[in-house]
């Protein structure tokens, strides 16, 4: 799959990285300077943000799509954005690269089958209650939609387990690499929940095979209005995107020393 | 810490690997060969088994202490086997190097304590609804009666997703890194239950920082009498071990990178 | 709370019973009927259905509505119908006198934002992943959009359970009650998947405490177009319902027994 | 099955009352007594406690066991007591009239064949993690050995859900029902860690089918050495035990009306 002439899949890693939430052209503008500047080509920024409670921060809308487009076409970053229904799909069509689907609406057949209408690659998150038998079905809604490009996410899955917000399930990386010819992405932000524990669940996600890494980055993590916990600095997203790179390279050589 | 002269944690990768069970001299002892010739320092056997049902097989006991001792003494492996009541822990202590207390015996506390009164190291597996804390709390019983041995292993926890026997929790590795001063080890087969995905998430184990990786394997697997389907034959593993320590050396010097 | 005239809450118990899809006039009226004859004065029946797989019966549309309320108008049943996005929640405002927010739409927070718009009572399941929080949260969502008329309900959580469904979790009902004003029900039917355990459990939600119990029932489940298995006949649904009124004036004369 | 003349299953209800863990003649005698006053015939008490931390009160061991046998003498009560190992249920078989294996030592195999050369009937708690499955091999184990007296008791399993320490699963109670002829008890007490909802749950346990209820009671349950905040005082115990007879009765009569 080619997106902005950027490959995902057979063999590349691919690194997302950007905000939780756009809150600013201040915040936007340097952070994809940072990330262009350590070599990622992809960039995430939600607009429209699935927040558990109505009192907090919604999303900049349009607004916030805006920012990203012009990221774009500063620094040749493709966008990725999160729609949450009909209106926004409409909007994240329009400015976007590739349209997420978030877990908290994996589940919802309507948005599924709207996706699948559109032009855009669609980035789609596993829920966090979902058997993957249940994300390939919700894949299935798009495709038989129309729309064949389908990027998968684990984020990670609600269980007891109490130390790490949800629990990173890395064992269904190769399961759907086998079951599928879908590229499949782990986001240990969201499952995690922790900064200091990314670093080494990344390297994990690639090590387990995953096509790319979606990560949380924030100019200031103190301040972030949404995830502030789980965002890198641009400065630590730096050096985890150097290793991420140099374990992927040793990786695919370690495969000729296994075979 | 040492063992027969092996070092444990401190930046060594450990791989104990061998079968779900003793079965037989004619089973044992070309499979250690094996192991040696892989570079392995560990072997891993049942001889007293927790099975779910009691008509499965339950193991060879003091005999299979003994062929794994000759497999010491014979190749220079350590042996690790599991203890499961009071009388099959003075057994184990008497013929093996570490003392394994699994899963399903995290929570019998009077097993842990009488663990702490033995002067072998204890493998300690979480047990699979435990929490982080209650894995911690295990080891706390085993120091406090006199046992400052202890090495903690994830090996999956049970949760609603269907597509692997249990999901193998690995962000728990860093945390535990972070908690205590223990070795952490990953037991990928017993958690996925599937021969295939075995080596992606032994890569996985050690990219997120494992100090070793337990995996089973059985010169025939499709003969073994019990975890044959999640069990590696050795040509397998071969393979995978030589990755691993390659896969390894790559991460350490990633970190140079990183920083 | 009142709906037709029909009250909710304050010690009334509330039976809601119907089929999962409206499939035609002929499986609704008799349906109806027997239901007006057990005593019932609601009726459930899906128009929109989300369903796991694109290829399952997605639902009547309209024409399913308009057969609900013709059973409104002959035998005086408020209807519950399932909303699945904004254009078939305006069909189901248009139409019914509750609309239902299913499990799978607990998280759709812009759904959740437009059923705060409608005149109608909503109907909110609780999302098998959701905690009690996330539940009120989205009922709070409703109410901040301005519809204060909620009905909460439980139907069962994903667990490693796997003799059920889903795991159905009274524990919240009472917790529930404690902590909002709301009427709870709860659905025995979508939680444990099974004819044959639906007495039992619909009892247990009156011995909880819970509001209501919502039931499926079709005249034929052997021939249903979506959860024969756990759909009653209408002459086991006669029965269960007498008995579920005998229980709950039971419960109220205990509850002097026990002050 | 008849203990001490008192009849289990076949339609009665059967009440264990009495406290987590024996602590002092002064603490057990007088709720002895009240216990007798409120028609119960069974009390529980732990000598040898199964506590997540080394640091806990570990129970009063034979000494524990000695109280319970004098308030069996003078009240006539039948004794419920957990034995944790080999030497403790040696003892325990001694003392009690019923022996129970808690839920942390469902899967310790040995323990489970050793319970099954007694001579006293058994009361096995469902692991928290375990399938329904896995109960019923447990008491095939304890069967096999030779003990077909088992009494089975839900009493929550560890899920994501966070209102209750545990997820009280009352749909396991008529799948065994169905399953196996052994009684089926539910201990709402462990489940929910809430004096509050005790209440409830019983008669939830009652409704949905179960031959007995388990339930923590504390002469003073602020002062209790553990599980003070789910114990019951013994006047709310009173209340509580009279009205799950009057529910118990009325599901019967109901019985009738259903069919």
């Amino acid at each position: 799959m080619d997106v902005l002439g950027h490959r995902v899949g057979g063999g590349e890693l691919t690194l997302i990285a950007g905000p939780c939430a756009v809150e600013s052209e201040e915040q936007l503008m340097p952070l994809a300077r940072s990330l262009k500047a350590a070599g990622v080509q992809w960039i995430r920024g939600g607009a429209y943000k699935p927040r558990t409670s109505p009192y907090e921060f919604q999303g900049l809308g349009v607004e916030g799509l805006r920012l990203l487009a012009t990221a774009r076409d500063e620094f040749g970053l493709a966008v990725v954005s999160e729609a949450v229904d009909e209106t926004s799909l409409a909007r994240v069509e329009e400015w976007a690269d590739v349209i997420q689907i978030g877990a908290r609406n994996m589940h919802n057949f309507e948005l599924l089958k709207r996706a699948g209408r559109t032009r855009k690659p669609i980035f789609l998150k596993r829920g966090f209650s979902a058997q993957m038998e249940d994300l390939l079905w919700a894949a299935e809604y798009i495709a038989n939609a129309g729309n064949p490009d389908i990027l998968l996410c684990e984020r990670g899955i609600r269980t007891f387990s109490d130390h790490s917000r949800f629990t990173l399930d890395l064992s269904i990386v190769p399961r759907l690499l086998a079951a599928s010819r879908l590229p499949v992405f782990v986001d240990p932000s969201h499952a995690c929940g922790r900064r200091e524990d990314i670093h080494a669940l990344a390297r994990a996600a690639v090590a387990v095979g995953a096509d790319g890494v979606m990560l949380e980055v924030h100019p200031d993590p103190e301040s972030a209005r949404s995830d502030g916990p789980q965002s890198l600095s641009p400065d630590e997203f730096f050096g985890i995107a150097s290793d991420l790179r140099h374990v992927h390279a040793a990786l695919r050589s370690g495969e000729e020393v296994a075979t």
